[in-house]
């Protein structure tokens, strides 16, 4: 196995400075941002709270057919599902508490707010871009880990517990493992 | 000239209710969200200030080839541009007033904060999306008018100056005529 896609913590990764960190104008090309790798998932950030006065931030995400994204919710960030390419079944619970699911395609668009327990499955290998409250963009980072590759297809990062744990405390949300979908 | 794409004004549009209103989750398929054309643009709103607590707004535009946003700044609102597909020269003003400009193509994305003019030029026929402050989505209703029609090929709809003005000052940004870009 090699392992070249790991950064060398005493260099830091080569995307550092690829967001101005202020309100200032610019322009990435496609596969240009801050990378993290997240288990199965390529994690890439286009926007930060630093640059929008914390209003929003921008990930896209490359994910492998079959991931699932497990049941979480966060307390006060609200997140936006755009599929780019591939196919997601997004799972979310509704206004009455009853249990959603919707597979969602090319063009296709999903919205859950904050406070509503949700969950995806990767149907088929996918690109999608969401758009989050200012500084959840960050998670990403935080409990996965840098990369330079800008490729999905790389080794799995397992975060261990301790991680997870800080990560989503830090950043106000939580994960359900009791919490069971009807077509999951 | 057929004009069924028009709105009856005394039924409104039949993608009113698309969009729920509050900060709730929903789905949309691709071509749903609240439509109106502006100039020669179909501009598809996806989510509303309504849904985010007013911190953000999502947009999705469909250009024909040869279409020019003007210049403009907005005082108080961010912007972005995720090229779907096509290609658009974006226009912008660095922070050291150097007036810049990059072609986009799909999967690249442009970020233009409060403040800053900016203007683009559709080089290919695109699809767009933008993220903007929350709020900011109304404006290409406001200067615009509704349709139910999902496609931009359809006669331009060309604001009054009176009409241009009042969407102009209520949603915070300005039109600058005298300015000039290099590239253009």
């Amino acid at each position: 196995m090699s392992f070249e896609y790991l950064i060398d913590p005493a260099h830091g990764p080569q995307w550092k400075g690829a967001l101005p960190g202020k309100p200032v104008p610019y322009v990435l090309r496609r596969g240009e941002g801050e990378h993290a790798m997240l288990f199965t998932d390529l994690f890439t950030v286009l926007l930060s709270g630093d640059e929008t006065e914390n209003q929003f931030g921008i990930i896209v995400s490359d994910s492998p057919a079959g991931d699932v994204i497990p049941t979480h919710s966060h307390n006060a960030t609200h997140e936006t599902f755009y599929v780019i390419e591939g196919k997601v079944r997004l799972f979310f619970e509704d206004p009455d508490g009853q249990k959603q699911s919707q597979l969602l395609t090319p063009g296709d668009f999903g919205y859950v707010p904050a406070g509503f327990a949700h969950a995806y499955k990767i149907e088929e290998a996918a690109r999608l871009m969401g758009t989050l409250s200012g500084g959840f963009e960050r998670f990403f980072q935080h409990m996965g880990t840098p990369t330079d590759s800008t490729s999905p297809d790389q080794p799995p990062f397992i975060p261990d517990f301790p991680r997870m744990q800080a990560a989503a405390q830090q950043h106000n949300m939580q994960f359900m493992p009791e919490y069971r979908w009807p077509d999951a």
